[in-house]
């Protein structure tokens, strides 16, 4: 099966860069969005032509809709009512409620198949999209016995076009394993991070880099975390109250052995929380692919730069003199200090070249970590 | 002050990485460790000279214990017995425990300041050391009523010269923070990992970047955490009983609107969640820079950047000229994307001028997301 028209209805994170990928493709992309601003920025990287509703087209093969979850299902109603497409599919990270709105909303459910990229980035919007964000990662089709043929056809094709690898589950198998993996984390997160508004200000500037790494979904967006929470009540509520006893347990496990355990030569040891991390190890050891899903295409070159105007210009044009393309980069310093840390992502051939032009220049060019 | 010599007894990853800042200013650094190949690597990779105890060599000016917890007291008994150094000091950590344990064996603690500096990473080992671990970063230091000054002095000494800042606390202050803002976080990921041990295999796949963030301290050593979590029972205890709590809160919470609440036009929201995660929101807002600077004093200008050599540097040398400060950038591009979106971080009052300066000279610019 080949598409040659597809219609993006919502322009964040997920729609944009679903257009970017096919856009590669040479696929025709149109875009719509009620914001004209994101649309004008989508379309602008490249990821489709903006589109009107005035604008009189050929219907598209497939229209995908990249909205909220709890929007999916009227969306999806308006779009076929307008004839936009000829299958319909979505991104929405809730499954099963869609599925029943768009029913109980009288949608052709034969033409709609519903689907989840479990992709995405700490940071929305369409400035944020990337071409190969689904690359390498699965993508989540949930068919009912409804659903028609095209429909899965169409939107495998969209998975396996954007590089991603297409998992078939129930809608309700979904949300139960998302309310696992996806939402009780999010509730975590969510948690731990709100403990700091207790905090003394004086402790803030102690936080490293291990309650970063766990709260960094807590800077999720509380309208669509209300909507995907709220959609999937019956799977999280039983997912929050086991993680609720572990750490009831966990505590009074170690409350046991403050009394009880002596201490030994390396000082009161805790039995118990040996016995837990090694579990979380094991746990870890399940993940697929556990140092980076995605395949390592880029090497990081850490050099030290002074905190002034100029001066990372003039690291960048030294690069750029010697023809090697910077595939990213990041920045780390910190208030009051006179030097930062760049990091610049390169192709793994370029490494040795850029820090030996580098090292000549007087840069202070650090291994890769 | 400036010390000459220093004195790193455990080259893991922080010991190194210490040797080697050192190394770069010059100051003489012996190392010594257990385990032979790893005093090795780390002696090769330039962070100091191996010592061995029948060398006759001149007491150091400064020791550093880079040992586990538990071995803290002991070691530090045996190297002033040796008379190894002038001055001690440690990395671990929990404080109060070592510090008691160093009185009850007869340590001389005017000689001796508790430090920990927050720092590190999920690779351990002399491998993974770097110079520039600590730029930036905040250094406990935990004198008591008996420290003595020459000890507070080097230590304080040895902080700045890796690039780090001072922060004074109480051992037991110290160790309160760090029950909420480490020890919390481990016990959070930790047992969110286990949960993986139950998972049906085919959800595995399904796993994607929050879950993997949430839970990446979760690789952490058994053996090393059953001493910090052993060392800190009496403010970890509370903490894991307090957000045990908050789940539990929560799940009833959701659990009642899911009975009580009547579906709304876009279906089943959880205005319970809806506050958790604005309040998550909140206390992530509190934490400094995520990036290392304070984010809310900047602002984000993202301009469309070809993905060719030359290009950044081309915009950075401009925003120079300009002399405008760039306090943090990221950029994104996708492989194959002709564009990438570069966001400068400015302060401020330099953002309109910025925003008028680029596009004068034909820069696309947009506005903040």
């Amino acid at each position: 099966m080949n598409l040659r028209r597809v219609h993006i209805i919502g322009t964040g994170l997920l729609g944009t860069s679903i257009g970017l990928a096919l856009r590669n493709l040479d696929i025709e992309v149109r875009l719509s969005d009620r914001d004209p601003g994101r649309l004008h920025l989508a379309s602008e990287m490249g990821a489709g032509k903006a589109w009107r509703e005035e604008d009189a087209l050929p219907q598209a093969d497939l229209l995908v809709l990249c909205v909220p979850p709890g929007r999916v299902a009227a969306e999806l109603k308006r779009a076929q009512q307008l004839e936009l497409a000829l299958t319909y599919s979505d991104v929405a990270s809730i499954k099963a409620q869609p599925q029943l709105e768009a029913e109980k909303l009288g949608v052709d459910v034969t033409e709609f198949v519903g689907g989840h990229p479990i992709a995405g980035r700490e940071r929305s919007g369409p400035g944020n999209a990337r071409a190969d964000l689904f690359v390498g990662r699965p993508w989540v089709l949930t068919p009912t016995e409804r659903t028609g043929t095209q429909a899965v056809a169409a939107a495998t094709w969209l998975a396996t076009s954007c590089g991603a690898h297409v998992v078939q589950l129930s809608p309700e198998e979904h949300d139960a394993a998302l309310g696992l993996l996806s939402h009780l984390p999010q509730a975590l997160a969510t948690l731990l991070a709100s403990r700091l508004l207790d905090a003394p200000s004086g402790w803030l500037e102690m936080v490293g880099q291990g309650f970063r790494d766990v709260t960094r979904i807590a800077d999720s967006d509380p309208e669509l975390w209300a909507e995907i929470a709220g959609g999937n009540i019956d799977n999280l509520v039983p997912e929050l109250r086991r993680l609720s006893a572990d750490l009831a347990d966990l505590a009074e496990q170690l409350a046991a052995e403050s009394t009880a355990v002596t201490e030994g030569p390396r000082g009161r040891t805790s039995n118990a929380f040996r016995q837990a991390v090694a579990r979380g190890n094991q746990g870890r050891e399940r993940l697929p692919g556990k140092h980076g899903a995605r395949p390592q295409l880029y090497v990081s070159v850490p050099v030290v730069v002074a905190d002034e105007p100029g001066e990372l210009a003039r690291l960048l044009t030294e690069v750029g003199d010697a023809a090697i393309n910077v595939e990213d980069l990041s920045l780390e310093h910190s208030p009051g200090a006179r030097l930062g840390l760049c990091e610049l992502l390169v192709r793994p051939d370029d490494v040795e070249r850029l820090q030996v032009v580098l090292r000549e220049r007087g840069w202070s060019v650090h291994v890769s970590p």
